[in-house]
């Protein structure tokens, strides 16, 4: 729809009142509680209008029509932005009740906008930068999912409104590096160019010339008056023509109409006193009682916000029309359904492993089990910040998507793997694929604030993280994960899965297709592992997070927790305990969170009782307390690693069967003496 | 020194031969462990030894001499290259037995260079883009002091050789914006500008004008062929003249000389056969014995590394000239000596607090103390990521840096939390400065890489992070730390810190300052928190990280354990159990860390025998089974935050006095049951 077939027009009284419906709303919200960020809402409230009332393609009434545009607040402190539009849109789910209590518990008008479709809410936004990277990724699903269901299926835009925040963030530069590589098109970025940050205007921190950064970048730039709704639906227009992704640098007032802290620091997050919200209601000429939208104003709206229903009428009747099994793969793909009969190819890929066991490291088991399942399940796809021939994350048969092909499932993300995890957010936000993205462990760091936001979004995104302890050896401490293993842990609503052997690792990649809600970590070795798991098993052993993997040939003496490369080691000390004559349990803990989840007799039954208690992993000693025990023994790494070969390090902080056992043996003896 | 006055001639077999020298070591040593990264040394091996013999200036013999040009090896896998030029250039500390055990645990040749000034190593470097990031905090630093001390005491270049993995990474934007903005023209970057990555060609994941790209950030850009000595030697003799940074793109080739791999993305991370090994050698003319470098290329070489001795002699004639006070001060500060009698100023603070208690956030009294401090210690600098107003880390009279004027001692870092923790690790790296930075503790997690680098360098660089938990309210989840807990505390060599009230604080600012050799997190509410402490207290009572706070009534039933804010919930939770008769007592626990390395006996005594004890902390539940038991019980959070207010959300999260003391009476009820 473009700005000709428009039902509103452009200027005069109607558009102005329209986007101060929206200021008004922000500033009574705001005012009321006392916090918030009135800086963003006022200043965008017009390039706002423009885009919502004249270009943005969706639908109040079916919030999650799988082909409408995006839109994505990646300068979330701007909430009550999304929540004024919401409201005035026709958002049913989105109530002036929601707005009067803005930011209280229970509101679904959230400090910062929280990923809630039914209010239009696409993405969870407020650590900076990452909807920038969000939107890159949904722009990039849409154009995989136009690939593969043509255009009648999949046409949309996917807009993006920025801050000086999100762009200063180095996680926007690796972003919009790779919209550019890509050539994504329907990308289009608005951005609030008010020269203001917190600190004061940006001329405090920041000298760069925007046009030039993004042109290097390769997209198209244009710069207009923000508060010219004409100049902005133009640029909009002219945008949605490009053969590169857009960005219009929207010249605006922050915090518009408030005295005194208009146009400076303070408007960006000091909520107006009862005087600011009056004389700001003055200068918008609004004579309404606070929180009143009037008639007339709040129709127009309504009909801005109902004008997608013909084109989602005419996407329904397109997409019945559509040959059945275009339409089922479709519509599972935007399910997240699974291709009935997959764990079929689990327990085939298990029997595999079983007939013919090989010590392999994890990573190297991993890619055969994703090489039968890419195949397998259309949907997935993924790819590697740059190590891919290390993270085995792409089955030899895969291709790799280009810009001049997106019919690829493997994206080469370049050495961003920041970028790469938000980018993969956005897909999973998307909807219609079943993404991983691919590192070492250890740099699970630069990515940290998207894998927060996966866990906070419930989005499925497996994370497939090699080289996962000092086992990697050689390249030294710098890539030695340590601490990783509680910050994963520690993370609400994650899955981390860390298998001991080809066996389990087939194990534990069922476990990640079956996890809803949540993004998973799927912990693998660099090293070769003994193939420790004899024989197949119908049963998923891995899925209760813990399990005896050996028991002692006696009345147990001790129990030895292990996981990943450590249940071997574990191994090898049971046997030489064993021979001293003291009897020793195994057992292999893939998945604490699991575990915890077990009822209280079964985590008995595993842990042990009466036994002395020995944890060996080698990675942080943080938090195995809780399973030893205050009389266990923790046997694992208090400091950082070192650069080495495996075996010397393993050695040298003492995760040897023979370091382990005499460990065991001195505790043991401490006891009973 | 510019090319004219280099004892080295440029052209002809001799240079040649000095930069195969450094190609020879490196594929011998990487081919006798057969682990390593060929692929940096052999392709720029050429650039090298033109900085390093024509340029650089540095003294073998005197490693740390504080005005030695800095150079960072910001592609950190290329190692080799710097254990080549460390024996090269006859720092004694770099032997040939060190290169031949290249990657060995013991060896000083490590896997990726870890800090170590006697082998001319600057900063550990491997995960990308850090290096740039602390590159910008040398320049600074240099610049910073140059202000401060004239350039008869300080006047020096920083280096750093980049590769594109560098530059792809989000922090190398930030950063480099940053060197742009504040004009660091002494800043010269080295571009090894191959082509190549590890998933192949570097077409396939960038397409960026990397000229356009540097040049909209303010720098100087040239390129240039990088294996032309004469024409790397001019562009670094231009890039000398500049009044912005500079970056030369020297296009190489990656391998250069490994036959098959040389060119390709095989050369960047796999060692060469034997096979390999002999040809590269053949390649180079080289007709030595693995590890042999023959008399006179050493000799030239040493010559080379020793020409600075000159610099170095006539730098300590100005030094030993300089008036005393401006040389005790320059001395003090690249030691890291705090001025005498600083610990007064906390005394007087603590002081103060107790005569004058306020309930005040701890950001406030945070800056209290800072507002005494920075006066008081001149090399304390530091900055916000934009969050001054609300970390509070600005005291009203310090000035901020700008182009202009680098004897301010604030730093507006923008919305860069990455690059300021990078640089503010830079900045340590350099000395002559204790700086801090600060953001929200939240945002730590896009610090990660750097904070962890910190730990690991063993630097000291004080983290202020304010906003929490919980408590900071109506920002919502996205805003609020919860894992981050765990994160810090399970980082190695790493102090956080985490004070109740006021006189916590100026405690924690005291053992803050007292630390050495690691950094510290200074955790800090956005919200106020009562003064629990009453009186003053001659000891500081956070220093041996958890003290009795109250003691029980009578023989005590109940221990709570609690840190920062949630103190004055433990003590509301006390009284209420007191009154029913429940004898409890209040532990605070500033410092897990400092608590773990007490004695036994003390922990015992601070723990609580024969208590129940209970954990009160709003953050993650991990990891407190260590303090409380198996029969214990944890307050805190399992899940993610939510946008409320404070109190909305301690009431919904049960951590409040009655919800605290309900869960105890449950407990307690249930154990006698």
């Amino acid at each position: 729809m473009d700005a000709s077939s428009s039902p509103q027009a452009l200027i005069g009284p109607r558009f102005k009142r329209m986007a101060n419906a929206i200021r008004a709303l922000s500033v009574d919200a705001i005012n009321k509680i006392q916090t918030g960020h009135p800086g963003l809402p006022l200043g965008a409230a017009d390039m706002a209008t423009v885009l919502f009332t004249q270009f943005l393609k969706f639908d109040p009434k079916n919030p999650d029509w799988a082909d409408r545009d995006r839109f994505v607040l990646s300068a979330g402190h701007g909430s009550m932005l999304m929540y004024s539009l919401g409201y005035l849109n026709g958002y049913e789910a989105m109530t002036l009740d929601d707005i009067k209590t803005f930011r209280r518990l229970g509101s679904r008008a959230m400090g910062h906008p929280e990923v809630d479709l039914e209010i239009g809410v696409e993405a969870t936004t407020g650590p900076l930068g990452q909807g920038v990277g969000m939107a890159v990724g949904m722009a990039l699903a849409e154009r995989m999912m136009r690939e593969r269901y043509g255009s009648d299926l999949v046409d949309h835009y996917t807009y993006a409104l920025v801050g000086d925040g999100c762009l200063m963030e180095g996680i926007s530069y690796e972003a919009t590096a790779l919209a550019g590589h890509w050539g994504l098109d329907k990308l289009i970025v608005l951005f609030d160019d008010n020269g203001i940050s917190i600190d004061g205007p940006t001329s405090l921190a920041t000298s760069e010339n925007q046009q030039a950064r993004f042109e290097a970048a390769g997209w198209d730039w244009q710069a207009v008056d923000g508060h010219d709704p004409e100049a902005v639906a133009a640029a909009i227009a002219k945008a949605k023509t490009t053969s590169t992704p857009s960005i219009i640098a929207c010249k605006t007032t922050i915090g518009l109409g408030m005295p005194v802290k208009e146009g400076t620091a303070a408007a960006h997050g000091q909520p107006p006193t009862d005087a600011e919200a009056t004389a700001a209601r003055a200068s918008y000429e609004w004579d309404y009682a606070p929180f009143e939208v009037p008639e007339d104003i709040l129709a127009d709206w309504r009909a801005a916000g109902a004008r997608g229903s013909v084109d989602q009428a005419a996407w329904k009747a397109r997409l019945d029309a559509a040959d059945a099994s275009t339409r089922d793969e479709f519509l599972g793909a935007i399910a997240g359904e699974l291709p009935a009969g997959w764990q079929d190819i689990i327990d085939a890929v298990k029997r595999e492993f079983a007939e013919d066991p090989k010590d392999e490291p994890t990573r190297q088991s991993s890619q055969k089990v994703m090489s039968k399942l890419i195949p397998a399940i259309p949907t997935m796809i993924g790819g590697s910040a740059d190590l891919t021939p290390s993270n085995l994350s792409r089955p030899d048969a895969v291709r790799a998507i280009s810009r001049d092909n997106f019919a690829g499932r493997y994206i080469h993300f370049g050495i961003r793997e920041h970028a790469m995890a938000a980018i993969t957010n956005g897909i999973a936000l998307h909807k219609g694929f079943l993404p991983f993205c691919a590192t070492f462990m250890c740099f699970s760091d630069y990515c940290r604030p998207a894998i927060r936001l996966s866990a906070l979004m419930k989005q499925k995104v497996l994370y497939i993280m090699t080289h996962d302890t000092i086992t990697q050896g050689p390249d030294g401490p710098t890539h030695q994960p340590v601490e990783h293993f509680a910050t994963f842990r520690a993370t609400p609503n994650m899955l981390s899965l860390r298998p001991a052997d080809a066996a389990e690792v087939a194990e534990c990649w069922e476990l990640a297709l079956e996890a809803e809600d949540m993004p998973v970590a799927m912990i693998l070795t660099r090293e070769k592992v003994p193939a420790v798991r004899s024989g197949h098993s119908e049963e998923n052993l891995c899925r209760r997070g813990a399990y005896v993997f050996a028991e002692a040939s006696a009345k147990a003496e001790v129990t030895l927790l292990s996981t990943g490369s450590e249940v071997s080691v574990a191994l090898g000390a049971k046997k030489l305990l064993e021979e001293k004559g003291v009897p020793t349990r195994v057992v292999s803990m893939p998945c604490l969170s699991l575990f915890d989840k077990q009822d209280a007799d079964y985590r008995a039954s595993i842990l042990g009782t009466d036994t002395l208690r020995v944890s060996v992993e080698a990675a942080t000693v943080y938090g195995w307390e809780k399973y030893v025990g205050p009389d266990g023994l923790i046997i694992g790494l208090d400091g950082f690693g070192a650069a080495g070969m495996p075996d010397e390090l393993m050695e040298h902080f003492g995760i040897t069967p023979k370091a382990v056992a005499a460990a065991v043996e001195a505790r043991l003896a401490k006891t009973k003496a």
